[in-house]
Parts: C-alpha cells; structure tokens; sequence
C-alpha cells in the first residue's frame, strides 16, 4: 500500500480537477491510498456521486485558502491551517505517508518542503527539478530551476546524481546524458563554478557526463537531464517555455489577420492541435523535488485531472521504484567531498 | 568623415556579403568612409565590377585565416595577421577609425576587443548587448549577456546606463524601460547579486528602472533592456532563440508529414515568410559592445549583404549619435561608488 496525500486546493482548476485525477489515478494504480487534503465540506461535494473505492481515500480537512499573490514565507508562516501546510506536515509527521502532490504555488511548496521535511541522508539542498518535451519526442531534465540560487561545484554534483537516477527510475532512460549548463561546449568555459563542476562530473564514475550543454540545445533531444545553479537552470526553463508560448501565440494571431491563412490553418488544424498537446505542460507530468526526506510532486498551476493523475503516478512510481534509497547509496560515496 | 573598418572574413557568407554590405552602406551614407580587413587580392575580386566610390574605400591587407574551431585566447596569441586582430589593432592604433564591424567569431572579437582596446572613461567592464525581436513588434536588449560571467551590483548598474542610453540613441527609444533579469518580480527576490543590484537601480535617476522581469516575459514587449549577469544573460537569449528555432524547425517538418498539411501551409506561404523574416536576426542589426574606447559591432555569422550593411549603420549611428560621450558622462557621475 503506497499513501500518497494530494493537496486539492491552489490550481487554476481546483479542487474539481484535483479530486478527478485522484480517483483516475485510484483506477490505475491499484494498491495506490489518498489523503485528499482541503475544506472537507468542498472536497465531499466534488465526490459526491463519484465511483470510486471509499475505503481508499481519506479527507485531511484544512479550511484557510492562500491566495495567488502571497509571499511565500508568508504562507509558510501564516497559513498553518492551509491544505498545502497541513500536508506538508502530515508527509512530514506520518511514516506511512509517502509523498505529496500539489498544484499550489511553487514558491510555498518549495519554501515549505525544504524548511519542514528532512533531507536524504548525505544531501546538502535539494533541487528542483521539471521535465522537457525535446523536439524529436523525448524529454529532459532540468536540475536545479530555482531551489537553489547560489550553488557549490559539490552541489550540482549532487544534482547530477539525483536527476540522473531520477530520469532512470522513473522515466526509463537507461545511462541518461547528463550535461551542464554553460556559455560553451568547451571544459574551460564560464566561472570558477563551472569549470570546477565539470571536473568533479567528469570523475563521478556514477553518471553518464556528456560535457557542457549551450542553452540553445535545451530542446535538441542531445541531453536527458541538464544540470545548473537553480538561477540560469530557472532562466533557462522558463525563457524557453515562454518563447515557445509567444511564439505560438504570435502565429495564432496571424492566422486571425486574414481569410485565407484562417483556410490554410483549418486544413492544417489536426497538426496545429498535435503541436498545442506537444508543447502541453499537462502531458509531462509534475516537477519533482529531488533530495527530500519525502517525494514531493508540483504539478503546474494549470493542471486539469489527467495533468493531476500523471503527477500522482508519478509520485508513485518515485516511491517504488527506491529512488530515495538509491540516491543516498551513491550521494553517501561522495559524502567526505561535503564543504 | 566617420571611418569604420570591416572585418571582410569569419561569416558564412564571407567575404562577399561583407564586401556587397559595405558597397550598399556608402551609398546610404554619404559621410562614410570604409577600411575593408581582409586578404587584399580575395578584397579585389569582390570589388571588380561594383559601382562606388572608390576614393571612400580602403583595404587593410589581412593574410591569415581564423577557422571556426579556432579558441578565441589562440586567435588573439597566433592570429594576428587576421583580418579580425589587425582591424581591432587598427581600431585601438588609429584615432581617425571610429568603429569596426565584424561577422567573425564572438569569443575572439568579444576577447579580442576587451584586451586591445581600452575602455571609456569610468567604464568597469563593456559589455555585450544583442537585441531581439519581441512580439507586437519591437526590440529588447540584453545585456550583459556573454562578455562577463561574473559581475558585482555596480557592473550591473554600469550595464543599465549603458545599454538605456544605447537603445535611446540608436533606435530612438525614448526612457528605455530597464529590468533587471530575476527569478521572480518581487524586489527581495534572486541571490544578494540581485538584491544589491535592485536597491542600486532604483537609485539611478538616469535610468527608467521599472523592476525584476522573469525570463519568460522576455518577448512580451513590456520592457526595452533587460541587465544581467553575462552566464544568465547568456542562458537568457540563447534558449530563447533556440526555442524559437526547433519549434519553427518541428513545424516545417510536421508540415511536410502529411499532403493536406503542405496544402494548409501552401495558403498560409506568405505568413510564414513573414514569420521567418520576423525571427531573422538579419533584420535586427549586430550585437553591440557597450563600454570599450571605440564602438564594435558584431554580426551574426550567417550575415548576409543587407545584414552588415545593417551593422554599419548602427556603427555609424553610435559613432554620430555621440553616444560614448554620453555613457562617459552619466557613469562618472556614480564613480565614486567603483568597488
């Protein structure tokens, strides 16, 4: 039995999306349990006349809301009755609590997950780490994107290892290429950061380092997970993400600017819905935090039911798959570099 | 007279865009007086035949070439009988050249430029600051972003009243709005570098500070420069022309899958014309050096004829426009603050 509390509250579509995906991800994953954390009184209405295993779910009643523009030591401090905070704490405080998911605000969830859960044995901080649809159909990884913003070279070792084993276990990418977020290709490029950070990944024997990555090669598909100071790693997902999302916002404005190209768009708009799923946060699950006690999982603040449901199977298959066990194996073998 | 020297060799097209750029820009400018670097019999060929005028044209015998694998510290140690080191050695020896423009390697001008010439009055460090289309149809630029990786709040500071007064001079901008690059809006966001820079730009009257802009709001239009650190001011333009290209790339490749979609794409032609010529950099001019003695312009390296045509324009712009005199007179006025 894997428990697993998803806080229901947050999201552009909660809680009636939050609780969707928590039963469609009770359907598929069988000895899958749910605390379902929020005001008990909203989340009984969502499930009423809902076909789902009764004696799998659980309610964590937490009546204050936050709200979107909410400082996130604010949140921590103020909202102790919040669904985010009581789960935080219930995954913190319960043993048999396995992991958490959320589609609430990032900065709250990480603030609070790094302050009140404990970190794996032999990790120093840990990061943050979203997921990429690259153009030839795969995915990358991007650790850290905002944990983090000063680092050590030790630091994105640590990174290194914990993406790497993550995208292994969890995505099935056998000896992921690993790269590091520099200004060029070669060993000696960037700051003192950089260049001692390559050195280190290149004798850690444990991760499969394919060198510096530019940032215009994020998408390419050459790269599984990309390893960064959680500044640049933060920049460069979220610059990405917005000139794709520009971009195809530009083209959609054109197309409205004249008949023709409104003909030409609608015989094309199979493949302009295929390109709007590709780009679709909702398809690639949540960002994971990397290096805590217990899996945390954010899913984006868009997130319909499926969205939520990837995040929660992801949660799941983070916890049984070991990751947490297998990265304190290889972190601890480093331990005596700590600074 | 305004003299400025280009480097005819180092881009895809060279030297005969170079060579055609050039031609096209003393017609323009009928002030102009031109330094063609490069191998002075390959020069010769280009010319013959062309119509301009000959006594406004000058060739500085150049016989070496710079490969493109080249590092750009062995550029500057072996090379210097390229076109690219004897023009900045030119530049740096001739009070009468104003300015040189180049389509050569980045690493070596940028490295090239820093250790030959010197720097304007009260200048810490130059910085490199290419600009970019944004979506309802204007310019940003970033700046730092590549020729220092690593910065204090004043070089931060120095960035913004150079590239302000950049963009008000040469493209007629008037109160630039200046962001500084960060990982959230809120002031006490980002590391101390941030923190610092933000309390300092706030206090520069000079400059129309309007706040943090995250990377994702890069195009959007609601800000004329952007400061940072040259790693993320790296990081930041890169992934976003990288982004740019592979989902414009996917496009044209889902275009050609299916006979329907070639169809769609046939109607809509001329607005993907005009997308492409949106996104090409050629339109936009050449990144620009902010802060050394004399002015340099760097040309993409795919430039075409119109393209370096461009950047001399903007040399000469920059030159005409007095603006080293006026990035002099504001930065001294914060001098004392030099850590």
């Amino acid at each position: 039995m894997i428990k697993i509390i998803v806080d229901c509250f947050g999201g552009d579509h909660s809680p009636e999306a939050n609780v969707d995906g928590a039963i469609a991800s009770l359907k598929s994953l069988s000895d899958l349990h749910l605390i379902l954390s929020g005001d008990e009184a909203a989340l009984q209405r969502c499930l009423e006349g809902k076909d789902y295993d009764r004696s799998r779910v659980e309610i964590l009643h937490a009546p204050q809301v936050i709200g979107c523009d909410e400082r996130p030591t604010d949140v921590i401090r103020l909202k102790r009755e919040s669904s985010m905070i009581k789960a935080i704490r219930l995954l913190r405080d319960d043993d048999s609590v396995a992991a958490m998911v959320s589609t609430g605000s990032t900065g709250a969830l990480v603030a609070g997950a790094l302050t009140r859960l404990g970190r794996l044995r032999g990790v120093i901080r840990p990061a943050f780490c979203p997921i990429l649809p690259t153009m030839n159909g795969g995915i990358v990884g991007v650790c850290d994107s905002g944990a983090n913003v000063e680092v050590t070279p030790e630091h994105l070792r640590q990174f290194a290892i914990m993406a790497s084993l993550y995208m292994e276990n969890v995505y099935g990418i056998s000896r992921p290429r690993v790269a590091l977020l520099n200004v060029g290709k070669e060993a000696e490029k960037g700051d003192e950061l950089r260049q001692t950070a390559y050195r280190l990944l290149e004798q850690t024997a444990e991760i499969n380092f394919v060198g510096n990555m530019e940032s215009r090669d994020l998408l390419s598909g050459s790269y599984d997970v990309v390893v960064a100071d959680g500044f640049s790693g933060n920049v460069l997902i979220k610059s990405t993400e917005g000139a794709a999302i520009e971009l195809l916002g530009k083209l959609k404005k054109d197309i409205y600017s004249k008949f023709i190209y409104k003909v030409g768009a609608a015989l094309m708009s199979r493949m302009f819905k295929q390109e709007k799923e590709f780009m679709n946060y909702q398809n690639y699950g949540g960002s994971v935090l990397l290096g805590t006690s217990k899996v945390v999982v954010k899913g984006h603040g868009s997130s319909k039911a499926v969205a939520v449901q990837k995040c929660i199977e992801q949660a799941y298959k983070m916890q049984v798959s070991a990751l947490a066990g297998k990265m304190e194996d290889v972190i601890c073998r480093y331990e005596h570099y700590e600074q």
